[in-house]
């Protein structure tokens, strides 16, 4: 049979099954769902089966399971390894949905469900994509699965798996291809050719045993507060460039071709303000807010508290303690873990002698990463958009991190494409995410070409 | 009878009353106490009855009653207006109190209940002065009292009273009279000559229409958090000098008398840091800290928050808003109103038009207070310490405020003496308050010598 007959005809069956799929609650960062955790890993050995995978196995960890599945038509082949995940953010706020984020149901054209576009609909794309090729006799390459249930909890488990050589063994392949990301639209079909790599650090500051009197001590103590609000404030310069010394050493100067696709990245101003309803925008001088997301390292305040944090009244407390949540985005070539413990020494540098300081940097800090576009992957992947798009894909710079991505990276050392079909009215992490029915079978069709592509060109 | 032997003879009696006076739940600020408050009220209006006050009165207003006593003995002899509150802070946390909050007993010579200084034990030597000079026929002077029941909660009925003339002309008199102070100790007794004055606000930054992903957006939207801690630490330079322009105009440069007193006022600094636990002070460059919080305005942040605000993990967001609160405390002769409003402009003048700014300023400003150390009552007052302590009063400079006592000041152009009898380690406003028995009757005997000295001199 025919790749294209094959698809047509099974089109109720694809989306039956990933509804199958997305009823599972398999929410990883609450407990209680551990056992629908259980259940979706279940689901996805046995669907790996149904298509005819040779080896699927599911791989216990600490905590939640990794199932891998393997078809190896032959060693000569080159090997493609799909990684996805198959737990999703918790749905909160219920009452913002409208309907329950476990009951999938069809509405203009998309699927809406909790883990529609964010993973298990573009995990999915990949599972239909192989069962194609296997069941019309198409598939010309060997295909390894890894697909976790940790990603939007840190991918911990998947972190310590990639540690241990026998696992890069079994992993072995020639490229990473992952199915995560999203599209600028169906119009302009794009694929991301950076991620920000991350680092996040809690501050506390110790001042006076209790709550003091504003009035009896005012004045005369170092309020905990303000010498937060001072070492915060010590991080930008008023240009808003970022004032830690050799922040900026390793950043990558972009060349005048790469500077060239930027511009080609459609942005309108207007509409973005519009769409957070802010009047101007804000960020480090010289660079526009693609640059500024895209190709510059920026470091954001998450969180703070301290004293009287209600609402209404007031309350003359000079406050014993103050806290901070702040993360830094890193691009390419920075040392995530250096400039985290630089940022610590700076900031404790600031603070008088007069509090105490903690910082504690938190684990599953990554770097940024760069996609080589000279690849034979890369270059299959734009080949591909360009066959079922008809269009050049736009080469985008990701200003979010997917940490376990920089990992492969450096474990692997070969090529990661980004392939992603979502799309940014895909409402991933809120509620009524939604997934379309053209972008599932575009992308199934793109995935299969590049397939196609790459396993002809190695 | 004489004085001496009234009070000797009476002393069960007046501690039983005072006792009677403490087992009343009288908290302002709770709702559900307003029966207590006005209990507290009416055995205010029966005790002043039966030490024989002519004129007794439960005013009521909008909140909690007032309660007014007079005595006229004569229109020839001077008045003495005697005030007081007879509300009391809220007593959480209840767990820490050794036994409940409002079982007055007695340990080691002190009296513990809520309110026990702060301010019922305060008001009923009054009380018990005037009934002993009445019993013992000894009053030579006119007295009235006032006794709010919103001293903990910002006097505003008060407040509404004393803005109306015929209140004014009820009240006339030629001294305020309060005992709601402490002293350094019985070994230092002392009067303070200046309190300082308050005024608060809320702020509000306002960012983007919703908490953004710190990926995609950060380093192109402005932060709510960064920019209210970039407003906060520009309220004062390296020196902790405070920015606001004209700030310190008006702030009054002491004479080189008033120096020598304040030299006078005791201070360990070892203690003073052990106590509050901090291993080095803080404050404005140039002065100690008796000055800091004695004759120096200051600006505390009392209280700050926005983002991600749980202790453990971290989500990174830009968040959608910050909120800050700050008190100002300024010194005799700064106008607190023009301040508030001065910090106001200046605070908006820092933020950038990418966020919106709200800021609120409290009602219940109020302007520092200088006593008159000049006046007959002062006077009055130095010579009742000097004769029952045998010691001259030491001057201090309260850091907090009184702010109802500003406004007596300022309605009435008398004179105002804080004759108060507490002490540091009363635990005011804390779990386990508590009153000396020695300072009760001390203090008692101190204000029937005022009462004596300032009816003699007029």
């Amino acid at each position: 049979m025919k790749i294209d007959n094959y698809i047509k005809n099974n089109k109720d069956h694809f989306l039956k099954d990933l509804f199958k799929f997305l009823k599972i609650k398999s929410i990883s960062a609450q407990s209680e769902f551990k056992k629908e955790i259980r259940n979706a890993a279940l689901f996805l050995k046995q669907e790996f089966k149904s298509i005819g995978m040779d080896k699927v196995e599911i791989l216990s960890t600490k905590k939640h399971p990794i199932v891998y599945a393997e078809k190896i038509i032959s060693k000569k082949l080159p090997t493609i390894l799909v990684y996805g995940h198959y737990d999703v953010q918790p749905p909160e706020p219920l009452n913002l949905w409208f309907k329950p984020p476990f009951e999938p149901y069809i509405k203009n054209n998309k699927i809406y469900a909790r883990g529609a576009a964010d993973d298990k609909g573009q995990v999915f794309m990949h599972i239909k994509a192989i069962e194609t090729l296997i069941k019309t006799n198409n598939i010309k390459f060997n295909v390894k699965f890894i697909i976790e249930g940790e990603e939007e909890m840190g991918s911990d488990s998947l972190s310590n798996f990639l540690s241990k050589k026998n696992n890069l063994k079994l992993l072995n392949a020639d490229v990473v291809l992952v199915s995560d990301t999203e599209m600028i639209s169906l119009k302009n079909p794009s694929i991301p050719i950076s991620l920000r790599g991350i680092a996040a650090m809690d501050i506390e500051i110790i001042g006076p045993n209790r709550d003091l009197h504003s009035g009896v001590y005012g004045g005369a103590v170092a309020n905990p507060i303000e010498i937060l609000c001072k070492m915060f404030s010590s991080l930008k310069d008023e240009n808003n460039h970022i004032k830690i010394p050799h922040f900026y050493d390793d950043v990558i100067i972009l060349k005048d071709k790469e500077k060239d696709n930027i511009k080609k990245i459609p942005f309108n101003i207007v509409n973005y303000k519009k769409e957070i309803e802010v009047k101007e925008l804000y960020g480090e001088k010289g660079y526009n807010t693609i640059e500024r997301t895209g190709i510059r390292p920026s470091i954001e305040i998450n969180g703070i508290w301290g004293g009287y944090t209600e609402k209404e009244g007031f309350k003359t407390v000079l406050p014993t303690k103050a806290f901070g949540k702040l993360s830094l985005r890193l691009v390419a070539n920075q040392n995530a873990k250096k400039i985290a413990e630089d940022c610590k020494k700076y900031l404790l540098n600031i603070a008088p002698k007069s509090v105490d300081v903690k910082i504690k940097i938190h684990d599953g800090i990554s770097n940024g990463m760069l996609i080589d576009t000279n690849s034979k992957a890369f270059v299959a992947a734009q080949k591909a958009i360009q066959k079922v798009f008809k269009k050049e894909p736009i080469l985008t710079r990701g200003g979010g991190s997917i940490p376990i991505l920089s990992k492969f990276q450096e474990k692997f050392k070969i090529p990661i494409v980004m392939l992603g079909f979502g799309l940014p009215s895909d409402n991933i992490h809120s509620p009524n995410e939604n997934f379309g029915i053209d972008n599932f079978f575009i992308g199934l069709n793109t995935i299969i070409e590049f397939y196609k592509n790459f396993s002809n060109s190695n």
